[in-house]
């Protein structure tokens, strides 16, 4: 069964409450990164404002908990409150089904039925869950997104602290699965560390024999690349020969690694500034239409924060935009999968068991 | 690089604190099922009795905290406390470096060389820890076992509910690198469900979608094996087309069933008595020279406490007993693990993945 | 606020699709142990059956998923599938809206209102979750069923680890929370090894500090019980001075200890056959008013399975049936309270402080 | 029993090892942020440098992962690679036993006696440890360091979506149990939103009853902070009333806010920079006697890499830092305290609880 695109149901604005509906109302901004009163906050769904009556615009590149600003040729935008400037117009309003100008709409995809039963067992996703069919979806979800979608990965260190799942998860990069990574210091710093030393915290990456002086091997990976001016100055020169940044970087690939307080070194490619971080990783989710974020509750969360569960292509095709998180605690997930959205999935595993079993199961397909 | 299972150090009985030992002491039973005073209690390693002036005496089918009683025959037995009966006579003294009589050998095998730093990062294994080398040891080691050991695997129910797992468990029968399974009424119900009506706890195996009053399903599959009489009738009378239960029955591998307070039904085969099952449970394990428990605190425990860290070949061939326990969590890892033996390994993971992975990795070996 | 168990909304048969409902119908047991096809299970809620037309009886002493006898009086019985005999009138019928005659109430109680928008974050209880009000509302709870409820405790062997809570449930019984005690052998197995050596798993209660062959302590603990017979008899021996057994046992209080094929000894009180430890379960759990299980996963999910939402009090008096589970993880808790049900709450914390935390809010309420 | 600070042993540099080590070499900073080669990376333990024969200086104010610079006046400064300024003498050598000048003191204060057997069970901390001595030993500690020491917290915001916890936690400011403050935005964020609004992400606080409109309770209480320009204005403006932050902000004590990529907000106090906000904590952590860090991985390893085991107070009396981590995952706390060092302790239990058990443990001593 090949995948397919759920259709897009827009929502009929010809119903009585939605064609009675005033146009939404702005208000200026009050000073520079503050709110005015009431302002509309967006959700993760599509969101429509009536601008004039009869004309409902939806808005893109939308994000969760930000504001609507119309900018001065018209336009809307979806912006955090840090970036508001005074005066900027912003939509106010929070019902959500017109009666104030704006539609939120919760129900836009026909999804395949999965439906329930008033006395369901199994209400939960858990490590007991099911995931056969959720790994066959995305093998088929993974190859057409490789040509027509954008697949952002969220990685946490785990992926390269394993031998098979660091290996695994370049050939993904060199297969064409992977169109922007999101990371941190720790995933640049441990990936190097394995290029330089074949190490991991000072323990040999594939049979885990704690070298000589092994608390030094992730220090040393950060000062030679620091020394060298950037990871991609330390690939050129030879330094790094394999692993996950070296593919991203000689694809071209972009890629944002956010600082946090935890950080040795940092890599030099690290954004200190959390916010100039949150937009940088911004301008990549306003194009995924597939998201997968591993083992890395900071980031898995900060992307869910960001994306939306639908985008907009071309002029108008609306589409979804998936989301999946694999972690091994229910905790986790269940904080990264309260979105509301059949988009979100998650895969309770160990990570590397996960790469490893995304990279066999797509390259069968294609062999 | 082939599998090979490592040289046994026999200890060396002629150093002098071993040399100027004593014989070990009997004690006669008290009473039925209470052990003498300063009663020996066993350990997970070889453990030596020095009956008569040189001779030491191996114990053979050990497993921990048992106690070695002398038989008729001067054959000595390790046995559970509630199997003494009065008279018998048990082995005496606590202090294990001869002082008694007794000499437990630790440093039994020369594994291959996994030393520490004193500096060392990552001294617990935690879901971080690279596994790559041990899927790869496993792999091999059970390519050896199949041929040349006793493979007894411990199945908590998330196997079955899982449609890949459960598939690819029943071709790891198929193919022989099962010899024996040890589990409850819980993996038999849910497996035979599957193979009935296609589903686990009401959901269908593969889609998870829920079923029209999913939630007779495990009690329909119950009511139609007990009225068959046995899970072998059921599969006798074409009930039963598929899965773990049948590919074990079909083989005429041995299993044992435990009964727990948590079981509806419960299956015919299952045995009731937990005291009863713990025998039937040893008579497996007595043979067992791997052991892989997945996914089950409860039968990993009971397991893991049966089964020592070597076992006696033949006359005299002395050999390592590998035990694996696969589980999502730390905790329940901890507690497995916390046996002293460089035998026992833990993989962090979820079961399904486990499976699937294995089975995926000894096929391609094979082909 | 003073606690008052909430009002039963009785049925209302005179609504037309219950006032034309047909009776139900019985059919006789095909042989000891298996219902006929189309049996009716039970569920938590309260059910009623319409036996003659117009007279529709409530079931008593309910448990979930099993099945509705006929006794010879005209009594109806809720029974296990195993403990059917051959003949027995079984009610059959699968819908629950009256259609078959058979009624499930599922809305019976008046709770206070925890009603959630359609909006709304944390749907899941997490380790996050607020337990602020749910230690309140369990003090007001507990002091009402101490005089007027039957509170039924699950034990792991978590609480007589630590020297704290090991103290403060001992002080519950004393003081009068207790009516009735589920556990398993290592609870009774380390709880008087406290009691005789200070000790839980050979470290000092305490101080935590390893005594001198420690590994011994939990099997002489049971080597001594076992010996005198019973652990009444050691209490009445003075071997055992303190603890949660001795606390039981001094104050006649009933009690089952299960056994499981993870016990060492047992313990001479243990029942060994696990189907007779579920009757006997079951038959203190017939009069549960309140449940509080507590860090087992095995002994928590076997007690909800036997305790339903509701009971009857006297003649006619149906009240909830309160269910709290404690435990440290949110899969043993996604696991144990997806019962659909009000009246099941979890709290998610480590027990020892739980324990403790209760007996000091119920003394502050006397005192 | 009252608390006492165990007592320093000073190395013995008459030691033939250490009497022959050469003194260190210190060799320039290459450039900006970039470490000489062969550089010595401190460890969590006291340090000795031999500066001239027979004068080993002790680091003071140490953090692990770091380098030795000698400043111009002589002294020795612990930095960080990114704070290394080109031509700054940095000290070099890797070997610990003063081969290079450099000694390494890793068993330097008196602990009381936690020894352990060669064959004790228990060797990993669970959430079955037992805990009582760890409250115990903790209300000495704190009582201890209210008035001698300089106690700094670390939180996550679990802290404050407890009603009673956020409660308790604020009375330990006010009655002198906290010095600093180390948190995230969120902590912040939700602590006024509570304040203002009697939520927690949109529940209420103590009855969790989910209020219209809540998901703009955390966005609503960002807005207004913002607007009144900091949340100390907002106290000042009478905005907060109640609450961690509020008591914090009254009392005057030092805390920093970091930020993080998944922050909302923020808030104005938050520091975006996350190398700076690793400046300002270690500027607190510099001063810190005791360490208490809760509910939050982030924060608490990036504060667990800044603090050193050892502090020196006044001239030259060393005494030990205590660093105390508590949270519900194993996983988590064998990250954290895997230090080498016995000063580390975790206790593994709900935050709430551990926060209310704390403050009440305290004022019962006190009263």
């Amino acid at each position: 069964m090949a995948f397919s695109i759920p259709p897009y149901n827009p929502p009929d604005f010809t119903r009585s409450e939605l064609k009675n509906a005033p146009t939404v109302a702005f208000k200026p901004t009050p000073k520079d990164g503050v709110a005015p009163e009431m302002y509309h906050a967006t959700s993760v769904y599509p969101e429509y404002f009536q601008l004039e009556p009869g004309k409902w615009q939806l808005i893109t590149e939308s994000r969760m908990d930000c504001v609507v600003v119309k900018e001065n040729d018209g336009a809307l935008s979806v912006k955090e409150f840090r970036n508001l400037k005074q005066g900027e117009p912003v939509a106010c309003g929070r019902r959500e089904n017109g009666e104030d100008g704006i539609y939120v709409h919760t129900n836009a995809f026909d999804f395949p039925d999965r439906v329930s039963e008033k006395f369901a067992f199994r209400s939960h996703l858990t490590r007991e869950t099911s995931f056969s069919i959720d790994y066959d979806e995305l093998y088929e979800l993974l190859e057409h997104e490789r040509h027509n979608g954008f697949i952002v990965w969220v990685l946490g260190p785990a992926v390269v602290f394993d031998h098979d799942a660091r290996g695994a998860f370049a050939d993904l990069i060199e297969n064409g699965y992977v169109h922007a990574l999101l990371a941190g210091n720790a995933l640049a710093t441990h990936d190097v560390e394995g290029a330089i030393f074949g190490t991991a915290l000072g323990q040999e990456l594939y049979s885990k024999k704690t070298v000589t002086l092994g608390h030094y091997k992730h220090l040393d990976a950060l000062n030679i690349v620091r020394s060298e001016g950037s990871i991609q100055n330390a690939i050129e020169n030879g330094r790094i020969q394999d692993g996950i940044m070296r593919a991203v970087i000689m694809k071209n690939l972009p890629y944002v690694l956010a600082g946090s307080i935890r950080d040795d070194g940092p890599m030099p490619e690290v954004t200190a500034d959390v916010y100039r971080a949150q937009d940088r990783m911004r301008n990549l989710t306003r194009r995924a239409t597939t998201v997968i974020a591993m083992a890395t509750q900071l980031h898995t969360i900060a992307t869910g924060n960001m994306v939306p569960s639908y985008t907009v292509i071309g002029e108008s095709r609306v589409r979804p935009v998936y989301f999946y998180s694999v972690d091994m605690s229910e905790f986790a997930v269940s904080k990264l999968t309260d979105r509301g959205s059949l988009t979100a999935r998650s895969i309770l595993t160990n990570v590397q068991d996960f790469v490893v079993t995304v990279e066999r199961g797509l390259r069968k397909r294609v062999s």
